[in-house]
């Protein structure tokens, strides 16, 4: 039998995968699961069709997501992560000695217990003792802790459906005051390749909020086009002027410290989203 | 009739295009050539069923491959592009008010003669006067003629089958006699993500020969994994190091001064593969 998993977040460019077997496949409260192992990229967490991480690319995504803030921000201690329930983003966070507390914030308690029993290469960190998990909407938590994170990451599925409410202006002013006194927050905002418009709208809510609004990028073949854009919103340290000479070294496939900066550099047609 | 193209340079991950129709499909001396319309990229050139370039998406390799070379060089003169029979190098070389003369050495000239009949918004450039065609075999027009071009471009397709020799060490070593005195080579050269031990051996086969010798990075969405790289080597100039704020303004929607430094700032995955 040729199994095939067919990704069409983008319907007349339809990425395809040759699946092993699929080890699950669930209809949970809010959306349907489904963990496959791939030929190419291993292991795959597939979430209403689209594909959210694999085995041999999430470094890029968690990396990226993760470091650029808290290597922004000069002591981060308290970090929040919206969504993220394959615990990729927090195995991230957790590199950094400086981090005291990361709560993870999930909606869906089955992503957590699928990922833990099938991807622990990813969700391993969730079982850290500094790695408090919260089941439940990231809004509401946002919003009935205020001045609690030195860095919120919102870790979500796509602006389209179950996590429409974690983008836009009125969710970004929850954020800002959820956020310390000098707080930094990212939010992974989709392919300016094929959806510039949805860009350039999630860039423009953040900046109306932010002081320091910048957008970055980095190559995930698993995600549409390839090329996906991340909005970093900042109250006072801008990523690319911070001094990272003496930070830490931390074990790390795609972040580079010069990355750090470069990756701010945007290809113009990119760059005209943000103007 | 729903119509998909199926593009499998990667066995296991897959590339699918909804097409409104194939304008032309034909076996030339060389390879199977096809120009099909797509609902996504527009019209597409694919050859031996990899595509090659759309309308949609052309200016991120076209505007990469020439303009990083064309503006490390301080005064590009004679120019020559090995394969891209399509025209959009030559599109772009041309934006270079210093550029006298472009040779096009393309050995399909079906390549060339159908993207001039149904891809015009990128062959147009080849009818400029100060564009010569050469209809031949790369390898030996760049065999006899010794320090000829101030920069050389290697637009061909991938490293399997035909285009084999326009990489590899031999090759590269009469790339660098082609070249005039400081004179500087550029070539695509795959996907990290997916042929990492290919884009490791190009680039020490370039390194073999160059005294400079660098990779860089383009989002190209119709590329496999979106992520690709390019290799540069240069007899005296360093791409990194080269003052751009005087240099003249072209309209481009990739290419920026900015990016032309930042794209050679590589994740670490990849900046292992040279060293």
């Amino acid at each position: 039998m040729d199994l095939w998993l067919r990704e069409s977040q983008i319907s007349d460019a339809v990425m395809t995968y040759k699946i092993k077997q699929t080890l699950i496949r669930k209809k949970t409260k809010y959306q349907d699961l489904a963990i496959v192992d791939t030929y190419c990229f291993g292991k795959m967490l597939v979430l209403d069709g689209i594909v959210q991480t694999t085995v041999k690319d999430e470094y890029v995504y968690h990396e990226m997501i993760t470091h650029v803030p808290l290597f922004t921000h000069p002591n981060p201690q308290k970090v929040l992560v919206v969504g993220g329930g394959d615990g990729g983003a927090v195995k991230e966070i957790l590199k950094h000695p400086t981090v005291e507390r990361v709560v993870l914030c999930e909606i869906d308690q089955e992503v957590i217990e699928q990922c833990r029993k099938y991807l622990p290469e990813i969700s391993f960190a969730l079982d850290d003792p500094r790695c408090e998990i919260f089941i439940g909407d990231g809004i509401k938590y946002v919003h009935e802790h205020k001045n609690s994170f030195d860095v919120i990451i919102v870790d979500s599925t796509d602006p389209f459906g179950a996590a429409e409410g974690l983008f836009g202006r009125s969710f970004y002013k929850e954020i800002d005051e959820c956020l310390t006194e000098n707080g930094i927050f990212v939010a992974q905002t989709e392919t300016p390749f094929y959806l510039p418009e949805v860009v350039k709208g999630i860039y423009n809510d953040a900046k109306a909020v932010f002081p320091i609004t910048k957008l970055f990028m980095a190559g995930i073949p698993t995600y549409p086009s390839g090329f996906w854009s991340f909005t970093l919103g900042s109250k006072k340290y801008d990523p690319q002027k911070v001094d990272l000479s003496s930070s830490v070294n931390i074990n790390t496939k795609y972040y580079t410290k010069e990355l750090h900066k470069a990756c701010f550099v945007l290809p113009k047609f990119i760059e005209n989203l943000t103007k």
